[in-house]
């Protein structure tokens, strides 16, 4: 039984189907080929947001990587939850950029708009805040690294706060389709690229073999962006790997189906954790829950069930996650409650 | 009529093939995968290395980057041919890593053993040279970045400079398998892999979507490699995209059949341009061919044959790149036999 | 009244009159000089460490990124309290050099071994540490940021934790010498030099014109150290401008005389502020006293009285800053404590 | 005899007087002083510039390093002639920065604005620049690392070039004082103020114990300066150490004596050498004479006068560099021409 992760199969078939289809096709490189050109016209028409630059890269820690470092100057580093991607399980990607990862304590994995705004105020008010790293954007992940979902209003305090100060916000969404269906969201796609200044559709959990869509709303794609990811070793000869994916996702509505189906799927996990009586970490409304185990509880159930270390909780106990994904299915879904039924 | 470069097209179908057979096996992520340890058993009986330590990248300038960053110590920077890829046309990724390129005029593309060695020699009678940048290792290319190869006798004469001044030899091999099959080639897989410290076996220009194969051959693998290339954003969370294209590459012989069909190709579009009485900038055995032309002409016949620009020559003529490929057939190379034979 | 920090004056007189001395002697450059070889030897001998080697920097900031950056590989952090002057006021130099610094909440402006041992443990134990920033050495300051002193006892277990984990322990001393004389401290230079791996002894704040005198206790000097400082810009062409000062400040007795005389400054200084009923911050044993003042108290008060702001505490009030150093003399604290008694 | 280097003493006395004098004086930290207020003021006058902005690091390689890197963007690298110091002495200070070099071959040390611009030009006809490092500014220096001197022609050529592309031309001016009093000198302090977009005048090597003052002509000093250079280590905490050496350098006419003493000192080594059988490497109007020697002769002369290593001409022998300073008395010349005479 497989719940361990959301990349744990290849693509959706649709997906590969599309990389099948154009396989012949002579298209140019370096992500100037016409499914790139579509994929962009698409996004603009289901974000509302017709100056929306596209641009695709391989992986979640490249493209935050990539993004926060041209988004600061030197004096400048990136505002994050301190259960962050960027501050924790990305080996120092920002850092090896250059920039500081300025953590504020997570609520459940959000960051709160108030603390942000207080940190910024008393920066400012500190005399000498010149020999400080001045906080240069805002980062957050929709949904969190805990499945967590910042509701609008949330996003639009926070976009507020970055308004007032004059700093980009920027928004990780390695598993937004995840959240798209959940009963908990308010936040449409649209809504997003009215928020955010950059925001990035991950392609990698919803289905596709890689890929991260990144969504520049602002008209503020950087200068030279290409030449930008060359040098850091993010552009791909054959650019089409990713344009061509990310085109199926999103040509007729296979990304809302993916993102139905789960919802389905991962409010049933819930159901199934909870009607067996394991105690929940945090609440989860999306494709991940989080669960706390003894040491001995976690090292048996591994045995049998696909999950992943996330920590311990203050008691001490391993927080377990468990994901569905995609390729997620009713039959995985019995046989796990069957089991945990059984212990 | 497309011969602008050797990445027009997707996948070689068997490679596509294994993407699909393997598509629903639930396999671990970030380069864990059995695909991956198959790939260097298989790599270490064709190197016959045992030792061979095998990590797969996405792209040939993230594969230059990273290894010649893990390599050389701060104070040290890489000797190149001024043609080589490092040097002019990966938009400083080498620079971007803190390191320069130090460039010794090529001869036809390639690193003369002899005056590498001046130049360390001359490096090191030079009072002042703690204040400059150590020569810390030597990169090449194999084939070179015009075609050209280096034999056996040069190769040896690299490596045995690089002992002499405990350096590694740094192969890149972005185009390795077209040059195995060249009636010009005296080098093997074997020879490489004793002969270089690291080397990279290009898989994006031979038949796959993305990926290049990185091989340590003495036991150098640079400690915590996967944490080393998380943090530059180049581990890939599903891992298997890139395994399993390669094992599929190695498997059996298809690297080898792609070897000698393209051996054949590149042998006749070079007899098509030599009869059809175009001028060469230089000669080369290997799949790109590099023509000169006047401006006009280069404009003219780019209407109607895919090449690309490399360039001015002496004289101010334009070097354009006609390169064959996994995927070029001689129905192609008829139809540009046709045209160029009518001009 | 100038208390508002400890380098507001020049040199000490008999510093100058060292540089003067020396003025028209012809001397090699980038501290190839005698005074630099002459201070070495007398430093070996005060820090009865007969291979310690010696090299000097111009500032603080500088070298602490110099030595971070040289001890630390790429995958590595520098574990630090959360008050350290390398996460806080140094304008991030540290993430410039490319490095995590991992906060460990300060106890009084310490780092409590247990807690850091803890967080070692934590990692190690964590399955996705391969993902995250390695503690790679521990940085402390003696004096800490807020005067405070570790104990000879609290070094040690520092140490041992450093050597149980094979990580370097790396003191930061700017204002070392201040604490010497200190009553409450028990750790001599001999000590420091047992339990650190490098450690400096600060001139700038005791009396140099500018100056910071980095020790290597290990025989662990990096490699290529010049050409290492030369690359980042801290190598100075008259390297004697600081090898003059420090063989002066060490020579005889100057050193402790300046140590001593603070302490004796510094004492009546808390004394002061104590009898007039100020609100301490913490308790600092050493040049640098923390007091508590409304908003409008700070500004009144500052108006005749030199000080510095260090943020605000729990109750939102100004903490401020008085430091006495080897310019202050008895004077200066008839005149401060006049004021205070008469408000 | 030593005229190995031209920063083989301290200070100018007059320089030092100056330290003294202010030792005593309680001043703002951090380059906040009246005495840097008051050479600002100063330099505007002399340079006819009211806008110029100036400010003071300690050293050459840091002075290029910083403006450098702050005056590029990630993309760019910076044009210099093939012997610039950039290029060849400074230990990749700039590549350590992530910027690559871009070299020109050098005439007799100087940058030809025609090539240049032919640079400039291939490079943007170049079809694949995109995949190229964009030359982002020109470095020069006045005079050269071989002592020669740009004419005003020369400078409006490059600047010319310059506002033709809308990049910044860069001056290094580590020796500029040994320049103005050449006979064939033909640019002022004021010329160069209004060609150049950043330029420094050196100290170090011109009577001050360190010190090189950057100015910004064009209003443009980067945003949050000192926190940049905070954060590269580069901000004294004294930075009166600086202001102070260089407001005694211009307040009167000091730097007018010390330049034209130097010009008659340097015009009579250069006699000397002329006189006594020479064989030059090339023509230098300044401060510096090169001459060429078989290395037994360079050996030998050595034990006698003291002389720089500065690489092997065509023929293999060794250029040797001569250096007269402000501490060069008639005396050291009459002993060197009688020594020379004698051989």
């Amino acid at each position: 039984m497989h719940f361990e992760n959301d990349y744990l199969q290849g693509a959706h078939p649709a997906v590969l189907q599309a990389l099948m289809a154009s396989n012949e096709e002579n298209l140019p490189g370096y992500g100037a080929d016409a499914y790139g050109a579509k994929l962009q016209d698409r996004l603009r028409e289901i974000l509302a947001c017709s100056q929306a630059q596209v641009r695709l890269v391989a992986g979640g820690t490249q493209a935050n990587a990539l993004v926060i470092d041209m988004l600061l100057d030197d004096t400048e580093g990136v505002l994050a939850p301190d259960t962050g991607h960027v501050a924790v399980h990305e080996a120092g990607a920002i850092e090896h950029s250059r920039h500081k990862v300025i953590t504020i304590p997570a609520q459940a994995g959000k960051l709160d708009a108030s603390l942000a705004r207080t940190y910024l105020e008393n920066f400012y008010a500190d005399e000498t805040h010149p020999h400080m790293v001045f906080p240069g954007m805002i980062y957050i992940s929709q949904p969190t690294e805990y499945g967590g979902l910042y509701s609008k209003a949330e996003l639009e305090a926070l976009a507020k706060l970055c308004q007032d100060y004059q700093i980009p916000l920027f928004v990780d969404g390695a598993r937004l389709i995840y959240g798209l269906a959940s009963p908990q969201n308010d936040v449409s796609l649209a809504d997003l690229a009215q928020l955010a200044d950059v925001f990035y559709i991950g392609g990698t959990k919803v289905g596709l073999l890689l890929g991260e869509a990144l969504v520049f709303t602002k008209n503020n794609l950087p200068k030279r962006f290409d030449t930008l990811i060359k040098q850091r070793g993010a552009l791909l000869a054959k650019g089409r790997v990713l344009s061509v994916q990310f085109e199926a996702l999103f040509k007729d509505r296979l990304y809302l189906d993916i993102a139905q189906d789960n919802a389905r799927h991962s409010q049933r996990l819930t159901q199934i954790l909870h009607q067996t009586g394991f105690e929940f970490y945090l609440d989860s409304p999306t494709n991940q829950q989080f669960i706390c185990l003894s040491k001995d509880q976690y090292d048996q159930l591994k045995e049998q069930v696909g999950m992943s270390y996330f920590g311990l909780d203050d008691k001490g106990q391993v927080v377990a996650r468990l994901a569905t994904a995609w390729f997620t299915t009713d039959a995985d879904l019995d046989q796990l409650e069957n089991l945990l039924r059984s212990l």
